[in-house]
């Protein structure tokens, strides 16, 4: 199957808005073994709109567009498709009663122009729209498929992996790319590489790539194979030497994070957790409660902004922050001990530093942090960093640090 | 001028790689006149991206090509160009000089292969490369320009900042584009569409387009003219006028968030915040403290996830937790007023709800929120919300409307 995607907006055309549902749907499309050849980006223009849909329909087997679903009236993609397939729009009972469901269940009131979305293109079969009121297009004409999908990245996402990719995958028997991901934490991009450099060079299927971002790096493993299990064949054993060599360096796979692994580690361990964040502010619960279920571990955190708030909610002496500053190895330790001792919890994260851009000073710069994990038996441990980048890659880069702090931890009991 | 981008690499159709090129040259454009059209994106094969190039050519004045210039076997760019447009390619001392001077500026041997970057298309006017081998080209042929860049971040904005936009400027009658955005809470994106129609209609330039993503809502008024402050001055009485529809639910302009407009409002009132969280996990904390200075007027935030915490850090009576369960309003108004008496500040917002995926009961579903906001005099207000979407969107939403309660009492003062 030759798919082609076309993407709809003119913010896409005038740079205001990066594209990322192209990329997120061509590595799901690669992984089922449907070839894309083309994607083409057009602005809210009916004409022009038109243009791009009849050629792709010409030279391609199925049109994947994305964007143009909603209720204002630049929203061209219903009415475009309609007359680039040579069909009438029909008002469709069932897209009404997904938008006054969605309405009813959001208790807000509903705009009469969202009704328009109930309009589609004859012989469409609605697909369904779990996040929002614009149900997609899937419409089979003259051998080809067409398929439309909303521009917003979480119901675009949605509807296509809970609809259209099984579906394109049952028209498929095609070859199939798989890739299996490996996450890593404490180790940079280069020095990855270093370590699989031999594997990288002797391999061409499966093939290895590496990435990395703030504080985290990545390995892609990609085969092509006739089947999934085949292309799993293939990466098992080249996972197993990367797992024996990286260690505890490796975290995961695919799409478990940092966060989950810490959770799945203190749920094996029956411990619970608490945080007391002052530069990250917030961000550490944040993310550690990102996790389904994290309740079964995450007691309690504070975020301690003022030097007040660190005394009173966990018990800083005074003191220590006149003696040391509130940005020192011995308050980020006090912080711990105080919030394990205040929470009850087998474990607590702390961190204190300069997240900037303001506030820094020769002695203790814009990108300080330190960071703390107090465990049983009052034992604690401190690190001290240096992150570059903006206010909140530093507070990425830092809470990622703490994580992996406790996770290192974890490990060693 | 229209123009139109041509993005080559199948690593792009696969979705290995996310293509910042594209959006960032789109920006450029825009701002300099040019009308982008069309993109299209089309993998290393000859006979495709030939077809898009001749397709590119006869319905575009301008044809900018990203990628594909490389040493490699599958980097087709310079020969699919010479025969789209009928051209030898020709050998240019001019490039190898080029390509012999990165290398021993660079201190590394150069393998023979790169020289093949030096066959450009007869009538090139090679495009200067200051960071990598690759030269671009310059082609002007039967009234038509086709200009071709390395695809490497770096480079392709070196080059087109340096080369290929100062000479476009020349060309065109210097036209530019400029845009304002407005943000809005409160108000979905249809129902702020109603509040403008009769503008959108009226109006050509400056154009409005509405956006909307997790309870935010966006206006883009862009503006074509000879200078940026002739732009401003078409955007003004506009702008002027939705300002006066609009009243509170426009929050800010361009890059400000709304955490950036909660925070100049505490600061102009010299009022301080605490925040007490259950089901937004430390979020709400996060995005107030992603403000600069924010430490200003945030003293703390607690992120009371376990019943245990709503009672110990800020006082919630054990028995209103008994009787109508963690997620109510009741126990909402309780954590905000425990939150500000306990912080001692002006205002102190709380959460509690059901992010999801689990917990959800018939009663109390998933994305139930109580939301509320303690101030001066122990008054507190409490709003109650149902949001869709996964966990993150969730959370997203929830702390969007407890920053949107506080700028909104904040405005009545």
């Amino acid at each position: 199957m030759r798919a082609e995607l076309v993407m709809v907006g003119t913010e896409l055309l005038l740079g205001e808005v990066l594209d990322t549902n192209s990329q997120w749907l061509a590595s799901k499309l690669a992984e089922i073994g449907v070839h894309l050849y083309f994607k083409s980006t057009v602005g809210d223009n009916p004409d022009r709109l038109a243009l791009v849909l009849t050629q792709a329909l010409e030279r391609s087997d199925a049109v994947i567009i994305s964007g143009g679903l909603g209720p204002t009236d630049d929203d061209v993609t219903r009415r475009v498709v309609a007359s680039v397939v040579n069909r009438p729009l029909v008002y469709s009972e069932e897209a009404e009663r997904h938008v006054r469901q969605y309405f009813q269940h959001t208790e807000r009131p509903m705009p009469e122009r969202v009704l328009r979305q109930a309009w589609l293109p004859e012989g469409t079969t609605p697909i369904p729209n779990p996040r929002g009121t614009a149900l997609g297009i899937w419409l089979e004409t003259e051998g080809k498929l067409l398929v439309a999908l909303p521009g917003v990245p979480s119901e675009l996402k949605a509807m296509a992996e809970e609809y259209v990719l099984p579906r394109l995958v049952g028209r498929e028997g095609a070859r199939i790319t798989h890739s299996r991901v490996l996450h890593f934490c404490g180790i940079g991009e280069s020095s990855l590489e270093e370590l699989v450099d031999d594997l990288i060079r002797e391999q061409s299927n499966p093939t290895i790539a590496p990435y990395a971002s703030l504080g985290e790096a990545r390995l892609r493993l990609t085969a092509h194979a006739g089947s999934i299990s085949e292309a799993q064949a293939k990466i098992e054993p080249l996972e197993r030497e990367i797992r024996r060599r990286a260690g505890h360096l490796l975290y995961g796979a695919d799409g478990c994070t940092l966060e989950q692994a810490v959770g799945d580690l203190l749920v094996a361990q029956d411990a619970t957790l608490a945080t007391v964040e002052s530069c990250t502010g917030g961000l550490l619960a944040h993310r550690l409660t990102n996790v389904p279920g994290s309740s079964r571990y995450m007691l309690q955190g504070w975020v301690t902004y003022s030097n007040e708030s660190k005394m009173t909610e966990v018990g800083v002496p005074r003191e220590l922050i006149d003696r040391h500053g509130a940005v020192s190895a011995e308050v980020a330790e006090a912080m711990a001990l105080g919030a394990c001792r205040c929470a009850g919890s087998t474990y607590a994260l702390s961190t204190t530093g300069i997240a900037g851009p303001g506030g820094g000073t020769d002695k203790k710069p814009v990108g300080l942090v330190y960071i703390a994990l107090a465990g049983p038996d009052k034992s604690v441990e401190v690190v001290k960093c240096n992150f570059p980048g903006n206010r909140l890659d530093f507070k990425t880069r830092a809470t990622t640090a703490a994580l992996n702090l406790l996770r290192l931890r974890l490990l060693q009991k």
